[in-house]
């Protein structure tokens, strides 16, 4: 069963992903180490006891549709009633509607945590703090003062309604519509698909954020607006009213997830009688919905991430404990009488350390990420360049991590054996849920494009490159600290940041020859070489940590394993994005 | 839909497995071209039209434990009768018994072409071919006039029981006991997991292998022995009698294949009446059960690997029909009116063509290991050097391809966007399904202890030696064809046999100085590094052959995209392999 890794979440946090510095440096306020403690633990002790518990009940039963509403699981309703009077959905949100304005980083690690307990319940709360986002951004004061105080508590979730059968990566062809009304408010007709967490039976109402095309509005992205349509419409005093005009028409039967209701929500259809059409109000101004939602999905990017990396440490978790107690075999060296734990098979243990620096590495990159965030609003003079490292390691975070649950999930079964593939062991799960989270919240592949033609020419390729700058300090480091459980880790560094800078330096000029289809045929081979790049120097920049501690050698043996076994696949990825367009635009005659 | 590629499966066959200099040689007897084609069209025929129609139903119902029953999922049953009164049963089964003896080659592609179809219902065949060859080859004469004409025909299935509750990996510490009657026959008595179309309703009779131990028996491995207890006893007449002591207790709740009936078998439980005991006979000699079962294991190990390339192929051609349907977003270069077919993003060519040239060099590989098999048994005074070389691509094809089976589930999802989270699609049961082959009948991690122990050692080195001295020569001629299309596919093969080699040659040392941690550490990366090669080189060859024939620049371009692509990760393989053990013996402090 998981059990929350507090301690390692907050010595990432502290060390490794800046939280330290930003404390020390006075931009966190008041927030200090005993509080962020207390947080984590309680965050912790929540997953671990609450959530975890009721994550097989829900995989087993998944969300129902009976008679138009949508039943959870057993227990869920009582357990996210029980989560929302913890305060735990306002962590982040704005002081003026009843949240606790603490920093990101937190939150990402509660996200986390939530996520390892159960990936299918932690999708609500994930997708209404995207809405209270959103809303705090761009809605009107009224729209403020109407709905976030209640979004902020939990009592009412959110959703985002993008996708539609024919529009997913390319949302410019999205056909839901809205028709203006003369007291301000909108009418909305459509259908939209893979709404998350669209209907449920936990929270008194569900503000859905559609994105819908006005009448006059111009054709492809720029012609689509986002509107707040609550499932019941609020009275002036913040009581509820009569239900809207949309419904859950049927819920998706998924590989994975299976306790959180994925929609088909129709808008407009006169299912409840009355005049036709979904009572909405605008978000932000016509015809730049897109631009309110990007905001929102960017942190909602992040949170996918954090997806990835939980599933990854719940699978490390399972895996590792399953092999140190099943005994098969007797492994070279063992010298016990019967068999020897599996663990101690070399190919066992190459397994079960891959799981663990891919999910370091993943949670590392990730926190990075959510720092950045946070000190984009905090750093004053630097919020710039905080809001382009933010931009920057977004895809990487999302994507890198996502594979690793998937990779992750997929070894920790392997490391199961036989069992692995039985339902009731549990291992099966954690791939199923996992699969989607490259998926979601825009491709793998299109992070892949988003960071190679947007962020890598951020401030004119400068940002990149400044970031790339640091890593070296973090591999000279690593030589200059002298110690020998690193091995060859400094010189593994170097050629692996070497690697990423080559290929950096060809997809820039790649760009400016305006060359795009060789630049994103290298697309996702980059982010990968990013990642892992970024994997290594983080293991190591908290290895460094700990040895100034002067405490044990465990986190530099990890980082040198990653360094040694891993990071070899630099090259083959630098090469991939530099010399492999060719072959691969001559193969696509067996595509046709 | 899957449609069974006749073609290239007959291209691979001849051109790259060696089935066309077999048939040069006359080592093939009558079989010529027309026979195969004719074969294959009516497997694939088969294949395509009855057996992948039943796919999804036996995936939604699976099959089910009903009053001590195993009910097969609708349609099944007479899909099976169907199918064995075409005759497929007993393809490469002796002639003696109503088999054809037909080479192994013609039987893995046609198991292709099931497992595609519907990988939980081709278990049932693949489990009595491995039972029809352990009583061949091992069983007394008695034995084999009484059961193989019914298994052959497939009237009778058969089964393999060997996995314990605690006894999967290592047999050795198996508890089923078999006790010695005055007639020569044995009871059984013990419980087996995991026993695959262990008890279902289409057959009329069903004959378990069962690994148990008697009562004088040593400990370990070398005191297991076989025993053939059937279902229902056999009169010497022929005719079915009583009941025997055995039943199936539960059915597992598994990830994939739930078509497939996963059962826990209960011998001597006394269930039915009567003394207890299930009566068996003994299948070989007392206390050399395991070499007997190893005798079926190998040729299992294929056909496992077959439902790699199986899973592979048919998850590719669905990925691909959607990928040219689906239409999303303006891939660079897209002049045509509205969005661009998804194949046309660069990303999705990529995950396209890693598809095909994995699921085309799994191919090629198990095709060249049962070219082995049949040579082993037909090339005379060769004979001992293709019995080393099946055995030494045995678990090269079983680990390469059921990785790719995976692999390529994994990114057919990936290309299906969020329809591929969707059960109703059908890419996800791909993974489902596939995810199981890296586990059973030898995980891939065994098959890697058994390639570097065992197999490297072959002829004390020379085995893998002359192999690899065999590769270059493919690189060479694509270097001598001096087709432009090859790009730099000849260097890039130079690399990685280069690699290879080095690893070959450090491993052979190590094993050498008995350093077997420091061996092992490294063998899964090498046994996937000699699949990549291989992968490479197989490509290289129907290339060329296509080449000779005049025939289109296809296979080329596929070469080439997998050289420049896929096989720059030798380097990391190979590192992996002659560096990677130092690291990881480090960092096992971790996982203590």
């Amino acid at each position: 069963m998981y059990k929350a890794p507090v301690e390692e979440i907050a010595f990432t946090l502290k060390h490794v992903a800046g939280m330290g510095e930003a404390m020390s440096e006075g931009l966190l306020g008041d927030l200090g180490d005993d509080l962020v403690g207390a947080i984590l633990a309680e965050a912790g002790r929540f997953a671990t006891d609450e959530v975890a518990p009721l994550a097989d009940i829900g995989d087993r039963q998944g969300a129902r549709l009976e008679g138009g509403e949508v039943r959870l699981p057993d227990g869920w309703r009582d357990l996210y009633r029980n989560w929302i009077a913890g305060g735990w959905n306002g962590l982040t949100a704005p002081e003026a509607f009843g949240g606790q304005a603490l920093p990101h980083m937190l939150n990402v690690a509660a996200l986390e945590m939530w996520n390892s307990g159960s990936m299918a319940f932690a999708l609500a709360p994930t997708l209404t703090m995207g809405a209270i986002e959103a809303v705090s951004a761009h809605g009107s004061a009224a729209l403020k003062d109407k709905y976030l105080e209640k979004m902020v508590s939990g009592e009412w979730t959110g959703t985002m309604n993008l996708t539609e059968p024919h529009a997913g990566s390319d949302l410019g062809v999205l056909k839901a519509r809205a028709e203006r009304r003369d007291d301000g408010s909108y009418r909305l007709f459509g259908q939209k698909i893979f709404i998350t967490w669209g209907e449920h039976d936990a929270a008194d109402n569900i503000i859905h954020l559609v994105l819908a095309r006005l009448p006059d509005a111009p054709a492809g992205t720029r012609g689509i607006s986002l509107f707040l349509v609550p499932k019941l419409l609020v009275n002036d005093d913040g009581s509820l009213g009569a239900r809207n005009d949309l419904f859950c028409h049927s819920l998706e039967h998924k590989l994975g997830i299976h306790g959180s209701p994925t929609c088909t929500m129709i808008y407009g259809d006169g299912k409840f009688g009355g005049e036709k059409g979904a009572v909405g109000w605008l978000v932000g101004e016509e015809n730049k919905g897109l631009a309110c939602m990007f905001t929102m999905m960017n942190n909602a990017r992040l949170a996918v991430g954090m997806q990835g990396v939980a599933i990854a440490e719940a699978a490390t978790q399972k895996a590792l404990a399953y092999a140190r107690e099943r005994t098969q075999g007797r492994a070279p060296g063992w010298s016990g009488a019967g068999m020897s734990p599996i663990v101690d098979h070399p190919d066992v243990a190459r397994m079960l350390l891959t799981m663990k620096a891919l999910t370091q590495g993943a949670r590392a990159i990730s926190y990075a990420c959510a720092h950045a965030i946070d000190m984009s609003h905090r750093a004053g003079d630097n919020n710039r360049h905080w809001q382009e490292r933010a931009a920057l390691l977004t895809p990487i975070a999302k994507s890198f991590s996502t594979d690793a649950g998937v990779d992750v999930a997929s070894l920790g079964i392997q490391v199961h054996g036989g069992m692995g593939f039985i339902e009731e062991t549990g291992a099966a799960r954690y791939l199923r849920d996992a699969r989607i989270a490259p998926i979601y919240e825009g491709t793998n592949g299109i992070q892949a494009i988003d960071l190679v033609t947007r962020k890598l020419p951020l401030s004119g390729g400068e940002q990149v490159k400044g970031f790339v700058a640091e890593l070296k300090q973090i591999a000279n480091n690593v030589r200059g600290s002298n110690l020998d459980g690193f091995g060859e880790t400094a010189a593994r560094l170097d050629t692996a940041i070497g690697d990423l800078e080559q290929a950096t330096d060809w997809l820039l000029k790649t760009l400016a020859e305006e060359k795009a289809a060789e630049a994103l045929s290298g697309a996702t081979p980059y982010q990968r070489l990013f990642g892992l790049v970024l994997t290594g120097c983080y293991l190591a920049k908290g290895a460094l940590a700990e040895a100034a501690d002067g405490a044990g050698e465990g986190r530099i043996a990890l980082c040198r394993f990653a360094a040694e076994n891993l990071l070899a696949e630099t090259a083959a990825l630098r090469d991939r994005v530099v010399n492999g367009a060719a072959s691969l635009a001559a193969a696509r005659i067996l595509l046709a």
